[in-house]
C-alpha cells in the first residue's frame, strides 16, 4: 500500500487557514452527535519513528471535550502483559458506546516493529494477523467505528528529523540508538509495515495511509477522515435502527471442527451415586485436583472453568467442592450477572476478557459469556443477528485462550422439570434458602421449552475440540459433582 | 505484643467438630446481612510464613458466596507500583459496600518483611506507618469494617513446618532461601512485626494475633473474630441511623500549615489583559509549559491540576490552553461528573485515587475530591459529620500525593453572579452552546450563598503549604488563563 503514496503532497498555510478552523468546529460538534447516539469511537494512530504521530493526535485530541476522549499511549508489553492472552491489554481499553479512544501505536505494534525487534516467527505473526482481523470484526460487528491512520514518510525525511532533534539541547534525549537503527534499516521496516497495512485492511476498518511530509496537509488529511468517518457511521446507525436486518436463521459458527453433542431430551438423568462412594471418591478427587493445581501454577498454565445450567442445577454446590480443593491465592470465583452500565456500553465480550485469570491461575465463572445465546437471545436484551453472531464470536473467543494456553472446561448442569420444581419449592419453604430464590426464577421457568430450544443450538454450535461441552447429570447432586471434578482433572492432566 | 499470646493453646478433633458447623452457618448467614446492609469488609492475614495463612483463607472463604467476596493476594510491589504513590496499590483493591475482601498479605508487607529486606530507613517506615493509620481510620470512619489477623508461631515450629515441606517430594519447591533465612533471623523479624503490631493496634481496627500452632484452634478463633467484628458492626450501623450523631460545626482539618485565603467577596475581579498582550504571553508560556513538561517526565515528577470553579468561570476554556502546551502521550484532563454506582458504593476517595497519573505524568482535574465539601454538603448527599470530617481526609490525601513526589496546584476559578448570568443567558441564546447548560446549572445558581459559604470554607481549611488554592479571576477569560498558566509553570519550577 505504501508506494501508492504521494509523499510530495503538501498546502500552503494559507490553504491550511481557510480549512482549519471550519474542520475543528465540525469535529467538536460531531463529538457531540457521537455521545448522543452511544457511538463507540477508535481512532488508531500508527506509522514511522517522528512521522509526527504525537503532534498529529495533540492537535486532533484539542477538538475533543476530555467527558468522552481519551488518550492512551501503547508503549510495548511488559513481561507479565506477555504472559496475558494475546490482544488482552488492548481488549481491556476499548471505549463504551460515546466515548473517542484514541490510540497512540496500538496492537499493530506487535506485528510490525515489534515482530521484527522480538523476531518473532512467521506463524505467530500470521496468528496474530488474524486475530487482529478478527478482534477487529467483532468490534466492527458489534457497533464500534475504528479508523486507522499510518503516517508515512520517507527515509531520507526521517533521518533528517532525527538529526534536527538530535541537534537540539532540548530535544537529544528523544533520539535513541533504536531511532538510528530504524532508520538505516528503513527498508526492512518498511516490508513489515507494507505486509502489515496489506494483510489487515478490510472493509470493516481500512487503513488511511497519511503523506507526513508537510504537517499541515497531514492534518486536514485526518481532520477529513475523522470527518467522513464519523458521519457515515451514524448515517449507518441511522438507517439500521430505521431498517433492521432481516434474521436469516443461517448460523455460522466459524470455521472449527465440532465435537458432536446430544439433544438435551435424551439425556438420560437417572445416574446417582451412594453417599459411601461420593465420600470416598470426593476425598480422592479434591486431592488430586489440589496437587494438579499446585503444578499448572508452576508450570504457568492458565484454567478457565464455565458453569452454566438451569436454576437450582446446583452450580453453588458443584463449584464449592472444586474451590475447596484449591490453594485461594490461586483461584477465583467469577460470579456473573446482569450487566452493569459500563459493561452494556462496551462490546459484550469485554467484561470477561477482563475478568480472565492469571496465568497459572484458575477462573471459575459462574455462569458465563453465553449469556448472549440464552438469556440475551429469549429475553430480547440483543437483537436476532446479535446472537446468531455469536456463536462465531465465542468460538473466536475461546480459540484465543486455547491458543494462549489454557485450558477451557465448559459445563452444562442439567436436570429435568420436575426435579427443578422440587428444588424452587424446597427453597421456598426453608427460610434460610429463600433469598436463593426470586421471582425471576419462577418466570425463567415458564420458559423452559424456549430455553431448550437455545441450549441445545448453544451445545451444538459451541462444543469445538478445544473447548467441548460437558453434560453433567445433576439430579443427584453428588453424581454431578464427582463428575465434574473428574472432568475438570482429566483436561488439566491432558493439557500437562 | 506477640509476648502475650499462649502458643500451646489447642484444642481437640471432637471441640472443633462441635462447634465448627455452627460458626460455619453463621458465618454464611452473616454475608447476607452484610450485603443487604452494604456493609464493607476487609479481611486481614499477616503472620510468619508457614503458620497457614492460605488454609485459614480457604477455609474462611468456602463459607462465602462468591458473590460478594474475593481473595486478593498481595505480593510484593512491582517496579512499577513502586513509582506509585504509597498504598495506591491497596486504593484500587478496597471492597465496595456489601463486598468482603479478604487480603492474603496487605499493606503491612512494606513495614514488616520488606522494610527489613528492602533495608527502608527509619523515617520512611514511620511515615508508611502513619500513612496506615491514616488509611484504616479514613476507611473506618466512612463505614468500613476492617478485622485484621496476624497468625502467630514460634521459630522452632516454623522450622519444623519447613522441614515437612522441604521433605516432601510435591511441596519441596514451596520452600525457598528466603524462608529459611526468615526463620534463622526470627529474632529480628519478631521484633520488626512487634513494632508494627504495637503502632498500628488502633481502636477503629485492632489487631486480633491467632496462636497458630494448632490449626484446628485457629480456625475457631479466625471464625470467633470474624462472627463477633460482623455482628458489632452491623449493630453500630443500624444505632448510627437511629441516632445520628449530632453535627458540632467543630472543624478540625488537621495538623497542617496553612495559607491564609481571602474570603471571595474580598477578591477583586476587576483584572483583564488587552488581546495583543493575551497573544503574545499565551505563545511564551505555552512554548515554557511544553519544555516543562519534557523536563518532568525525564525526571519523573507527577503533576496533580485541581480545576475548580463557578458553573461558566471558564475551566473548559482554561483546560485547554493548558492541555494545547502538552504531549497527550504525558497528559490527561480527568472529567468528574456525578459518581457512578460502584463509585458510590466505595469510600469516597477511592474514585480519585485510582485516576492519579503516572510519574512523570500530569493529570489534570476537571472537578475534583472537593465536591465532597460543596456540592455533596450543599446538597445532603453525605451527612453533616461526613463533610466536616474531610477536610482532614483531604489534606491528608494530598500531603500523601506531596509526599509521593507530586506537584499539586490547585484553582478555584471565580466570577460574580452577573457575568454568570451573562454567560448563562449567551449559553442559552446561542445554538452550538445550548448543550452546556443544563436546568441543574440553574438550580446551582439560586444557592449561590451557600456556594459561597462552602467555599469560603474549603479555602479557608484546605489551603496548605504542600498543596495551596490559587483564586484565579476569570472575569476576563484570557486574564485568567495566564495567570493559571503563570502559577503551573511556577510551581512546576519549584518542584524542579
Amino acid at each position: 500500500m505504501l508506494e501508492k503514496v504521494n509523499l510530495k503532497a503538501s498546502i500552503t498555510k494559507e490553504e491550511y487557514k481557510k480549512e482549519a478552523s471550519a474542520l475543528k468546529e465540525e469535529l467538536s460538534s460531531l463529538q457531540q452527535l457521537v455521545k448522543q447516539n452511544k457511538l463507540p469511537v477508535i481512532i488508531v494512530f500508527e506509522g514511522w519513528g517522528s512521522a509526527g504521530k504525537g503532534s498529529q493526535i495533540a492537535n486532533l485530541i484539542l477538538n475533543f471535550d476530555p467527558r468522552g476522549s481519551k488518550v492512551y499511549s501503547n508503549i510495548a508489553p511488559t513481561e507479565l502483559e506477555k504472559r496475558e492472552p494475546n490482544l488482552w491489554r488492548y481488549w481491556k481499553i476499548i471505549p463504551g458506546g460515546g466515548e473517542i479512544a484514541v490510540m497512540d501505536r496500538s496492537w499493530y505494534q506487535e506485528i510490525s516493529v515489534l515482530r521484527l525487534e522480538d523476531e518473532v516467527d512467521d506463524v505467530t505473526n500470521l496468528r496474530r494477523m488474524n486475530d487482529i482481523n478478527t478482534f477487529e470484526r467483532q468490534l466492527a460487528d458489534n457497533g464500534y467505528l475504528i479508523i486507522k491512520f499510518f503516517l508515512h514518510i520517507s527515509q531520507k525525511e526521517q533521518r533528517e528529523r532525527l538529526e534536527n532533534l538530535a541537534n537540539s539541547k532540548n530535544t537529544e534525549w528523544r533520539v535513541t540508538q533504536q531511532d538510528w537503527k530504524r532508520n538505516k534499516q528503513y527498508d526492512r521496516y518498511y516490508r513489515a509495515f507494507d505486509e502489515m497495512l496489506e494483510y489487515t485492511n478490510t472493509t470493516y476498518a481500512p487503513w488511511h495511509v497519511i503523506a507526513s511530509t508537510d504537517r499541515l496537509h497531514a492534518e486536514l488529511e485526518i481532520y477529513h477522515t475523522v470527518i467522513d468517518g464519523i458521519k457515515t457511521a451514524l448515517a449507518l446507525k441511522q438507517h439500521r435502527k430505521e431498517h433492521p436486518i432481516t434474521p436469516t436463521n443461517i448460523i455460522l459458527p466459524g470455521n472449527f471442527t465440532f465435537v458432536p453433542m446430544p439433544k438435551l431430551k435424551d439425556v438420560s438423568l437417572d445416574k446417582t451415586i451412594t453417599d459411601e462412594k461420593y465420600k470416598k471418591q470426593l476425598k480422592k478427587l479434591q486431592e488430586e485436583l489440589s496437587e494438579l493445581h499446585n503444578k499448572i501454577y508452576r508450570r504457568r498454565v492458565p484454567v478457565v472453568v464455565c458453569y452454566e445450567g438451569w436454576d437450582a442445577a446446583g452450580k453453588g454446590g458443584n463449584i464449592r467442592r472444586v474451590a475447596a480443593a484449591l490453594d485461594p491465592r490461586g483461584y477465583e470465583v467469577v460470579p456473573i450477572a446482569g450487566p452493569t452500565a459500563p459493561e452494556l456500553a462496551h462490546h459484550y465480550l469485554w467484561r470477561f476478557w477482563t475478568r480472565l485469570p492469571k496465568d497459572g491461575h484458575i477462573a471459575i465463572f459462574d455462569r458465563t459469556w453465553y449469556g448472549r445465546v440464552m438469556v440475551e437471545r429469549i429475553e430480547g436484551f440483543c437483537t436476532t443477528e446479535d446472537w446468531q453472531r455469536a456463536y462465531r464470536e465465542i468460538n473466536e473467543f475461546e480459540r484465543q485462550l486455547y491458543d494462549w494456553g489454557a485450558v477451557v472446561v465448559k459445563f452444562w448442569l442439567h436436570i429435568d422439570q420436575d426435579e427443578q420444581l422440587r428444588r424452587f419449592n424446597d427453597r421456598q419453604n426453608t427460610p434460610s434458602k429463600q433469598w436463593k430464590i426470586t421471582d425471576e426464577d419462577w418466570r425463567n421457568r415458564e420458559k423452559w421449552d424456549q430455553y431448550e430450544e437455545a441450549i441445545d443450538d448453544m451445545l451444538h454450535y459451541t462444543s469445538t475440540d478445544f473447548a467441548p461441552w460437558h453434560i453433567i447429570e445433576s439430579q443427584n447432586k453428588k453424581y454431578g459433582r464427582i463428575k465434574a471434578l473428574k472432568i475438570l482433572i482429566d483436561a488439566i492432566k491432558d493439557r500437562l
